[in-house]
């Protein structure tokens, strides 16, 4: 496994560098929405600590991110009047991963509904930008 | 969301009336092979109290819950020379669940090998038996 790279785009997020559409931060977490989402409302829990993946990650902080990870998905039942939530947590390029910097995917689900392809494709900003506004307000 | 229903197969598993192949165990976690793998190795973590899925589930449990899980993704780099490791978690039939029971897949994976489809073929115990003794001793 390769060490861990500050440059990757989660980090740069976690530094302001890069903006976000944020859903919800405390001093162990980030959670904002994934610009290319996989469902409406996919969004992206991040720890602040920097790891690789979870094969890496300090397990102390798996409370912390886990609880928040619970939190988000029980606001997208709110948000997106959600059926189900699939919860994804990929490590490494053959495990799905494409950013290194642990992440977890939340991705709200409707019944009969299959997740969208991973076209690459950017979803609209402004569009993500109401989802975040969902959750915050289903998190308030 | 329904209830808990303490007859749930996992349940079973944890009280001992069902055979499983087990991975590993501890005063809060099962770790067991899946009877249906979508690759070699793919091993479910089941924490012992009693919840439905991560919705319901006390989160003051996912410490142990997700330390287990990096524990079995790690031991399944070395059992199955993964070159990474996909980690599932459905909540609800819309979110992919099928047994309700909070359980988590970790799934070994090889560069281009996709996940087989979930064709509810149950794979061979002798098999899943060689599997969890390679875990066993990645863990040991």
């Amino acid at each position: 496994m390769s060490a861990y790279d500050p440059d990757n785009i989660f980090a740069k997020i976690l530094r302001g560098e890069i903006p976000s559409q944020t859903i919800y931060e405390d001093d162990d977490v980030l959670a904002i929405m994934d610009v290319m989402p996989q469902a409406e409302g996919h969004a992206l829990v991040i720890p602040k600590a920097p790891s690789r993946n979870l094969l890496d990650a300090d397990a102390g902080g798996f409370g912390a991110l886990f609880s928040a990870v619970q939190r988000v998905a029980k606001a997208a039942q709110t948000a997106f009047e959600a059926d189900g939530v699939t919860i994804q947590q990929f490590n490494e390029a053959a495990g799905g991963q494409s950013v290194f910097h642990l992440h977890v995917h939340v991705i709200p689900r409707h019944m009969g509904v299959p997740l969208r392809p991973h076209t690459g494709a950017m979803a609209d900003q402004a569009l993500l930008a109401e989802h975040a506004e969902r959750y915050r307000r289903a998190l308030a």
